[in-house]
């Protein structure tokens, strides 16, 4: 039987890197990274995955240059935008009490209607803002998140930087070396495979 | 320059499979590791690694049938006595108010002294009936110990399995395939040099 994780978190690395390469600037890397967003969703979903959780950006990423700060920031009010249409229940997390939390978004940090969309074909969760600190102070922010089975992270790095600590302690992490605006159908379906050898023991 | 990590997790994994794959009850593997736990602490010593962690067991392995329990129990001890001769701080960290834990290490529990000790080559933390859940809802009881640059983890899984989950929010994570019995000096080089490659950005 192939199982099919539950809950999937995404941490998609590389879109600075990717602009250097191609004679970017690093800020102009991010919005390459929506077209990609919209397809690992259109895929997870078609796979049947309940729970879907992207890495925005972090409350520590704010201290970069301006010019990078709009531009994720951008990107994930756009990326939204877009995933309207994706017939998902769609859910911010993240400290808005700061600037840097896009007032945009706002509307998507209220958790509370989510029991009443059971016919949604997938819930889709963003990081905006988030701190894995500003987590743990507030009491476990992030709660109404799940528990990950499998985080996806590209870019080449092995490491969870500060992603969910909780909700990924018993996560399978897997890692993509290509860059997140590269991102190919053939990533998720390889590591969709690589998940069926994962033995899941919760810890027992 | 190379770049050494002050803090290494230790996952040992694999003792089960070890012991399954040479003809072994699945409890006669953690001896096994014993031996493996000594070369790589004094491995580390030699590189100049200021502090070394190994996930021990935890509250949710004592679930297992008796005879593993007390084999993994019996293991950690052992291995904390055979560290004694090595000129190391040792510190044992874990839920001390359940049956689980041996009590021949509750003198170990104790961290008060650890800034008394400046000259001693290294620090070793050893994770004694430990769990997430347990460190969290102590207010991080597992506070005595540093946050972790790089975890090396043997047996191939690339998870982290409720270690250290504050600890660990920006490790590096390295997987050595073989199992932990199976250790060589050899895994350590490597995960050595691979640490080099890694970009420390601690979430910025």
């Amino acid at each position: 039987m192939f199982r099919i994780p539950k809950h999937i978190g995404v941490i998609p690395d590389g879109n600075r890197r990717w602009a250097k390469k191609n004679g970017l600037r690093k800020e102009d890397g991010y919005e390459y990274g929506l077209t990609p967003g919209l397809q690992l969703l259109r895929a997870a979903k078609k796979s049947g995955v309940q729970e879907l959780t992207y890495y925005g950006f972090t409350v520590d990423n704010c201290k970069r240059p301006k010019a990078q700060v709009n531009a994720f920031s951008k990107a994930c009010v756009e990326a939204v935008r877009l995933m309207e249409s994706e017939d998902v229940v769609i859910s911010v997390t993240g400290n808005t009490k700061s600037s840097c939390f896009p007032e945009e978004l706002l509307s998507y940090t209220s958790h509370e209607d989510k029991a009443d969309c059971p016919k949604v074909a997938m819930r889709v969760n963003l990081l905006v803002n988030y701190g894995w600190e500003w987590d743990m102070k507030n009491g476990w922010a992030s709660q109404n998140i799940s528990r990950i089975d499998m985080v996806i992270r590209w870019g080449g790095m092995c490491r969870l930087s500060g992603f969910l600590p909780i909700q990924t302690v018993y996560s399978d992490l897997y890692i993509v070396k290509e860059l997140w605006p590269d991102y190919r159908e053939e990533h998720f379906e390889k590591a969709l495979q690589w998940y069926q050898k994962q033995d899941v023991t919760l810890g027992g």
